[in-house]
């Protein structure tokens, strides 16, 4: 400790190095400068300067030309990436499966390394892997915990200080629900409009039906409670045993599952199906040929990959969340008018 | 038209031309495959083959090796970036005026022409320019209703189709909200925990408050029903009026100027100041040394200046939206442990 040094100016040095070590700073991040320091604590500006040289030199702060102090911390280096991925993902027709499909190759594609991780709620990261979360955002406090990165796809990051830690690429939904919506109002000029909606505890199903509702705010609500196709089989009788005429509606499903359990249910009872919009444009909807709200699958995973090659090449700055546009795909609809 | 076409054939391609034309397709959209269309209007592959090759020879599709073709689209040109803004910006002390400040010096930077367009409803965008909009949201429906692309500048876009026209670049209030609470959870064990809150009919305003009533529901809420730093220090009272002590409570004033009406009104009156938290990061808060919850707005300039320079170089492809992490920036905290 240099000479003449007062207790109060440890006890200042000692509130620094906390702070950086509180997890609020990111590597490169900007520290204070030596007038805020010197202002802040009632110190001169040289021992405010003495004590950010300290800093540098114990390895806590690095020093950029012209931009003062900034946080070094440690750069942390991983072998490969890491899909977390739910269990979810081994049903084949899941849209997890897809994803995943869709993201491995295009890895693969790129010679970035990776590995496959069946992830519950019990699983705990690995050190050395950059983690891809799919349908796995519970993990998200373990980043936190313990201030590393990770990558969030098709999801919302939890709200709070652990976003900090994670970069996304995820779909609006309830944008996505205004938009079939709208599409509704302005190709359809019909009597009655349903919505044939998911899980009631799936944040995304909901907010697909509030997108729907801020347009249509009388529109019928049946719950499938499920995103399943054979499940949603059972409750399409529900769906239309509504008071209104399956021939004068139209039906805006909240994932191309229910919307192709509505139309194997008009195949099968012999009835002539209704309008339908799906949500996703999963290939069932090409192969049975309705309409969707399309998630750019191809431009998600272009994006996961290039922070994933960021991320694993040490970028430290400071992450952000990509919010991509669905877009409507309408099909047959022209045929119609 | 080539010989033995039927009118069947005829009506099909004008309903593939209307599709292009409907505004749904971007510029270097992929169009509907050969196969598709055969199917989906129960035309011999041929036939939709020989449509789309029309189609191309009369510019309305281009065509790209192994994907098949693309919607051509007009190409916008544009002069200079527009820089739409309220009137508002006007007063020197606002934060449209500081963020416009910074956005023009970044301008300037990288040589980007640009000018300032005076913005309020009437406004009617120009041709030449690219809109780049801060606190003139409600001109996105113009986008949408001339399919032209877009800036939303520290807004989130209005869901639903005229999304699609729109790049933005925003924070997520509520999230930055919840981390004001986690960080007065983390670090202080007081009695009680005040919200002063902006414009009743402020999305912003509500969203920071109820991402702070998401970890405190209980706290009490007092609106100063402004964003200004006058019309805040009439209500102050309000919020020292309610039934807490104010030594033993902390306040989280829903931006910088609310936070720093407290602070004057308590040296004013000779009392301590509670702990302050504010939002946004404006200059006032450095000054008067308060905590606050940071907008990076240095990094979201900087993603408006990259968008800019992409769109007005021609970039025709998709829109999207980035949402940056707030940063809890603590000051004088330390001082209270």
């Amino acid at each position: 400790m240099p000479k003449g040094r007062t207790r109060k100016v440890a006890e200042i040095k000692q509130k620094l190095i906390d702070r950086i070590a509180s997890g609020y700073y990111q590597s490169g991040d900007r520290f204070f400068s030596n007038r805020a320091i010197a202002a802040r604590f009632h110190i001169s500006y040289m021992t405010a300067h003495r004590l950010l040289k300290e800093l540098e030199e114990e390895g806590y702060l690095g020093r950029k030309a012209q931009s003062g102090s900034f946080v070094k911390g440690e750069h942390h280096t991983y072998d490969a990436v890491g899909l977390y991925v739910s269990e979810r993902a081994q049903i084949k027709t899941s849209y997890s499966a897809f994803l995943l499909h869709k993201l491995v190759l295009r890895l693969e594609a790129v010679d970035l390394p990776h590995k496959i991780v069946w992830t519950d709620r019990n699983t705990v990261l690995e050190d050395d892997l950059y983690p891809v979360m799919i349908d796995t955002g519970y993990l998200q406090m373990q980043l936190y915990r313990q201030n590393i990165f990770g990558f969030l796809l098709n999801q919302k990051a939890a709200p709070g200080l652990s976003s900090i830690w994670v970069d996304s690429v995820y779909i609006d939904n309830y944008s996505g629900g205004t938009a079939a919506a709208q599409i509704f109002k302005e190709y359809l000029s019909l009597d009655a409009y349903l919505v044939f909606a998911g899980p009631e505890d799936d944040e995304r199903s909901r907010a697909r039906v509030s997108g729907f509702l801020s347009e249509f705010p009388d529109a019928q609500v049946v719950s499938a409670g499920t995103w399943h196709f054979e499940e949603a089989l059972r409750h399409v009788p529900t769906l239309f045993g509504t008071e209104v005429e399956k021939e004068k509606c139209a039906v805006f499903c909240c994932n191309d599952k229910l919307a192709s359990a509505v139309i194997h249910y008009c195949s099968d009872s012999g009835i002539a199906p209704p309008f339908i919009m799906g949500f996703d444009n999963m290939p069932v909807s090409e192969e049975l040929n309705f309409s969707t709200i399309a998630v750019p699958w191809d431009e998600m995973v272009e994006r996961t990959v290039e922070c994933c090659v960021s991320r694993l090449g040490g970028d430290g700055s400071s992450t952000r969340h990509i919010v991509l546009n669905t877009k409507p795909l309408l099909r047959g609809l022209s045929l119609r008018h």
